[in-house]
């Protein structure tokens, strides 16, 4: 834009458009609050989530509340930054510029494409009805109203073939995420629901967990791997390893040809990024994210990164680096800087992650932990996950929530937020039978 | 049902049903843990709603499970007690049987009827989509989601008449619930949300309260009303009395040929009892309630009581009952014991209620109280408010969730529950219209 008055003396800001408020674009803002640049973010929700502890919304451990952040609260002293609640329809890289699903423009001088990814069906989106996944709020939200009418509706129909169907929890997948939601869903089956439900008993519930691959976890050494096997079965959860959905119906899952019966599915695995990098015009992997450059470029530009889910990077070993919070975060610093100092892209440093370890938990007092050569299972790993979660997780009274939630389940096995918000149409096939109880 | 080995010897238990699982229902079912009864309690939610605090909820003050519990959690300890979570289509007096809507025959000999009350748009059932009233749960996070979805579409069109229109919140009805809504409205469009939205100034905000009757909180002495009314101006409440409703569009608001510009309307106006009732075919009043008799019942019925909002009650000097938590609680336990005792009907005293007092909150450390023929207004009547809340609240959690929210609150003006789960679709009337931010 022409201005008369100061174009001349006055520099004008870079105006950075970031797409997305998860753990990147989060990142990438709050790492430019003293860079002398104009920020827009752009969400379609209004709140950061904290993903790693989704998992405890869904199963009715913890309150929306207590692992979200309103953006705004978050960024409420950083002056710089504009915060804009809308959906992004296109990137237009001729015109270098942002359109919302108002039909905004937002012109940028630099991007940063964070918008994550979500639940894949492998092409079979109508999967999705009845087996939910788990990325937002909202499918958190989701799968806790349905597996709390479950229940209600198994309490109705003792020791009939539909209470069994509303017993039994299937989970697909085997990464951290299937595992975290079956340790989980095991733990407040048989310790708090049963108590709440008379008539139900420990051993009517069905946990069943699939995993493609010979065993769960394989972003993990085998032996810890092992443990958490292990653990799941202390739990009651069954696992069937290398074993591929053909099927996900109003009935059940099929396993092959085989048809396990449950009204209740989570699905945990698959991810694809999101569909608008699509617009970008550069090539895909096969999970849909963006191949980048070394310093988190796409092809042909200097000005427009790609970070977290959505981006396809490579360690040194030529892997691509995990979906993972600290990925995105790191690669958010990275792009941060390069961005306050204006470094040209020739002079730019190639984006090295730091693997500070990773930890999965199973049920109370259960987790795996690998940090460097060191291997953790058990209780100490427990604790080390507690203690990281609350350390990164957003805000101080977000800290203080969870940490208060989690003694005191610890400790009465009362898990705090079994609320139905919206009473889900029971599908038919969830429908109790007809009965008289006169 | 003949029971051939035990009938002649054992004596029956009295089946006693219970619907609804608010102050009424609740409050019912608790008095006769004791009672050699069997009962069923019967909820279309799983969870008990502290509706005096609903509002905070509505206001992003307060997450809902810090004024909600599950019922089976609350009754966990209650031997006699079944839950079912379903809807209640049919009382049949004549079967005498309750009749769900998934077809379920519930018999009794002794039935509570305590469904409660919905808003009621004076027969104008289509206001109700521009004017969400305040019941549930789901209200209340409805109410919230679109709020804050407000702010967000403003804050993008600074100064446009559509801005003005998101910036303006017209409450309908001037009693307890509207006057609580437009003071927390109030406090916290000007203290917490201004903070977050740059651009956004106190004064943009326009809030306006409206009556029909000629001054707010006609219940209490007009001494109290006319503080309330004072501290409603403190807060920036503009009050508009003697004023009549006619019409709720996209638009806004007709209060006579007046049109209120506004995006967002609140009903706090009418109430109906639930439709329920008529399928007791027994005279209802205009609210649509039951007139009970001096014990409770319905006429011809000795075993029926109606309690709560649904129930027309008249006290000493032949005013109907206000629709109070108190009232129903007390109709509750009077009810208990005379299903307790199997006091037959000749013997059975008139119900009394007992006035402990009201209280109202408007705002921060503003409220007005009558405790007998003692009055309050200003922060003592708002510490006995805070008291009397936190006291009441079921659960000794909530109590400690509440309590440390509003102490947060006090001391930092931040509200502890501005997230927005479910992206409303916007209404077209809500659109931002097209701009170029480039």
């Amino acid at each position: 834009m022409l201005n008369a008055t100061g174009r001349a003396t006055v520099k004008q800001k870079s105006r950075v458009v970031i797409i997305g408020g998860g753990f990147g674009g989060l990142t990438a803002t709050q790492e430019l609050r003293r860079a002398e640049v104009a920020i827009t973010l752009i969400d379609r929700t209004n709140h950061h989530v904290f993903q790693p502890l989704l998992y405890q919304v869904a199963t009715a451990a913890l309150s929306p509340a207590d692992i979200a952040a309103p953006l705004r609260a978050t960024l409420r002293s950083q002056r710089n930054v504009r915060i804009v609640m809308e959906d992004v329809m296109t990137i237009d890289r001729q015109r270098r510029a942002v359109i919302l699903s108002d039909e905004t423009n937002l012109s940028f001088d630099y991007l940063i494409v964070a918008p994550g990814s979500r639940h894949f069906y492998f092409g079979k989106d109508d999967w999705e009805t009845f087996a939910p996944g788990l990325k937002t709020l909202a499918d958190a939200l989701e799968i806790r109203d349905r597996l709390l009418l479950s229940f209600e509706c198994a309490v109705q129909l003792p020791d009939t073939p539909a209470a069994r169907k509303h017993l039994t929890y299937v989970v697909v997948g085997g990464g951290a995420t299937g595992v975290e939601v079956a340790g989980a869903l095991a733990e407040i089956a048989r310790q708090a629901i049963v108590r709440d439900f008379p008539g139900i008993q420990p051993d009517d519930f069905r946990i069943i967990l699939l995993e493609g691959e010979d065993r769960v976890l394989s972003a993990y050494p085998e032996e810890l791997s092992d443990k958490a096997m292990q653990f799941l079965k202390e739990l009651g959860v069954t696992v069937h390893l290398k074993t591929r959905v053909t099927d996900v119906t109003r009935d059940g899952v099929y396993a092959g040809k085989t048809l396990l019966e449950t009204a209740n599915v989570i699905w945990a695995a698959g991810n694809q990024a999101s569909p608008l990098l699509r617009t970008l015009n550069v090539p895909l992997d096969a999970q849909r994210r963006v191949i980048v450059r070394p310093d988190l470029t796409i092809p042909e530009e200097s000005r427009v990164f790609v970070i977290g889910d959505a981006a396809c990077a490579y360690d040194a070993r030529r892997h691509p680096l995990p979906g993972l919070a600290p990925v995105a975060m790191q690669q958010a610093r990275y792009v941060a800087r390069v961005i306050a100092q204006s470094i040209p892209q020739e002079r730019r440093k190639p984006f090295v992650y730091r693997d500070w370890g990773s930890m999965t938990t199973i049920g109370r007092a259960k987790a795996i932990a690998q940090i460097g050569t060191l291997r953790f299972a058990g209780v100490t790993a427990w604790l080390l996950w507690s203690f990281v979660h609350i350390f990164f997780l957003i805000g101080f009274r977000n800290r203080l929530r969870v940490m208060s939630e989690w003694i005191w389940y610890y400790f009465t096995s009362k898990p705090g937020a079994q609320l139905i918000y919206w009473k889900v149409r029971k599908a038919p096939s969830s429908q109790p039978e007809k009965h008289t109880a006169a």
